[in-house]
């Protein structure tokens, strides 16, 4: 028997909206955070999608979720603005902000958005690429849980703090970097633990700094480490790009940053004293035709990935990647073929179908 | 005796305005070139300073710059535009391309600028900074000689293609991340040949892919890592980021892009068919009082700053250092004290004084 289950999108879709309706989301907000926890396990970003589905449940049930929120602008200037999340989900809050940016895109060219008192808003990538509909460039970036300490630090003072770009191409899968900007994603050290591995050297330090390949060091007191790993790989630029994001997000938007961004994983405390409400986003969307005529960028992105794909490789099995293809062709399959949840994630979803009397595709 | 000379910056900066003056600049356009120039002396990075004057002449005489540029606006959509920078010095297209996005920032909020056919444009730092006399974000990446390979491949195809944000404080010195996307920049190898020392590996590889700690081999066919070095380190993060800067600065702006850019290190040939008129960058302002009360922000910045100087460090005497804090400090120094300039670099100067039979400040 395969250890685990296949579930057909709509089925896993159908489940995921009923849970979010309810802890008390509308069936239009339930029907989006659905939205974008499914198109992660689409992508083949399984540690983001259904599998923090009662990650989430968590957060209501600790108070720390307005599943009735009240989004609106509250600052703006042509096309900048500051959107207030109202302690919604960062699932529903996120897509709403990044249509008012797609709006006054078609208004001003380009427009970013800050984003306060939101919480942890699922892929990046969901996000960034909302603008490829309309052929725009979409950004996504956000603060999160403070795992990460800066380069000659052991404490934890910023999250994995991811930055995303979506861009489109013409034939070609769009150019979709979404990356953290720490050596390791956190999500890449929960399997490690849960399959009881050793991860590499330059991923995280002990709580008093020194090196580690045991994953288990980051609950106890440890920290990871910038995208870098050391001052001579350049963790300072790891650092750098994780701070930037933080700032962004955190300190231009009015929401907590650095050490107070109230956490999503449950091993780290709510911080007293903190100096803004929830934690925050950074989004953006620009019009290429402000830039280029479209259809000859099109063209170029086309000529740019092809040429990257025909990059000389070092083994011949290996060819270079383009950011965005794989987590495509991961989606095209899934959606014909389904989604493979493992047990200890069913297990989870069974659960909440029980708490809330729901009918479950894990049979 | 001293191994270098210790130049006031006006008498550096009078002599290398005559330099430019030399080849065919406008007094005006010298000058700017010029004040580019010094100001990476004066905050430290002296890999992008005077130190390649006689760079920018080599190209000059190749004639690949244009000494008397039409620098023009060739399409534009409110907050958007992209600049033809006519085969000019980068020194002078950026500046006047940060020019446009900062008066367009006035009117929309936030202006992002693509740049085509330009050269090399010295210090991102120098641009995005020029937002900062504004209150204002400032943002600035350019794609460069092809010296980096993306992961999985040993063909040199990005630049080291740096990025950087300029941000405003209140007290504090402003937050300036200006880093490469590759683990090293470039200077740090010549400045590690030049004393024919080994560099840490991670940094660069064989013309056959194979690690390598002589900085010696780039110039043998071998190539530059993107940041985090290797695959289980995120050097995929590196090279995506690497990706970005050449899609924005170059697939975007009409310029040429990827193995294409024409390069600015004498080692790299032209190469024939390129997409595109010389390198691009791409450049961006925001107006935070779009965002939130200016005179709040400014206040947030500096407890964040406070806030991360303050993060428990691994050794007490190495704190954590703070974007753009170090640079500004030197530039204070440099200011005062004068700008040092070693023997070999002097000596290239005063060559390009006897060539343009021009006083210079090395006796």
């Amino acid at each position: 028997m395969k250890p685990y289950f296949n579930i057909s999108p709509s089925d896993l879709s159908i489940f995921t909206i009923n849970v979010f309706k309810s802890i008390g989301c509308s069936s239009q907000d339930a029907a989006l955070a659905a939205d974008v926890l499914i198109s992660a396990d689409l992508r083949g970003i399984d540690s983001h999608g259904v599998a923090r589905l009662d990650g989430y449940v968590r957060l209501y049930e600790n108070k720390r979720i307005n599943t009735q929120p009240n989004i609106r602008i509250i600052r703006e200037k042509k096309g900048v603005f500051t959107i207030e999340g109202d302690a919604g989900l960062g699932l529903v809050v996120a897509p709403k902000a990044m249509e008012t940016a797609i709006e006054k895109t078609h208004q001003y060219g380009v427009s970013y958005g800050a984003v306060c008192n939101s919480n942890h808003f699922g892929i990046a990538a969901y996000h960034a690429m909302m603008a490829l509909e309309h052929g725009y460039i979409g950004m996504a970036m956000t603060n999160a849980s403070p795992l990460v300490a800066p380069t000659f630090s052991k404490e934890r003072m910023l999250g994995t703090n991811p930055i995303c770009y979506a861009i489109p191409a013409g034939k070609q899968a769009p150019f979709v970097l979404d990356m953290a900007s720490s050596a390791a994603a956190n999500g890449k050290l929960e399997i490690a633990e849960r399959k009881n591995l050793k991860v590499p050297e330059g991923w995280l330090e002990t709580k008093d700094g020194a090196n580690t390949d045991d994953p288990k060091d980051l609950k106890e007191g440890g920290h990871l480490l910038p995208l870098g790993s050391d001052k001579n790989h350049g963790s300072h630029k790891g650092y750098g790009l994780g701070a930037l994001v933080d700032i962004l997000s955190g300190v231009l938007s009015g929401s907590s940053f650095g050490p107070w961004v109230p956490p999503f994983v449950s091993f780290l405390p709510v911080l007293p004293d903190m100096p803004g409400k929830g934690l925050g986003h950074f989004l953006g969307v620009m019009d290429i035709d402000g830039f280029i005529e479209k259809q000859e960028f099109l063209d170029r992105m086309d000529q740019w990935i092809l040429r990257f794909k025909q990059a000389k490789t070092v083994d011949s099995n290996q060819p270079v990647i383009i950011h965005g293809e794989p987590e495509a062709d991961m989606h095209r399959m899934r959606m014909e073929k389904g989604i493979p949840i493992i047990d200890k994630v069913a297990n989870n979803l069974i659960a909440l179908a029980e708490k809330y009397n729901l009918e479950h595709p894990f049979q």
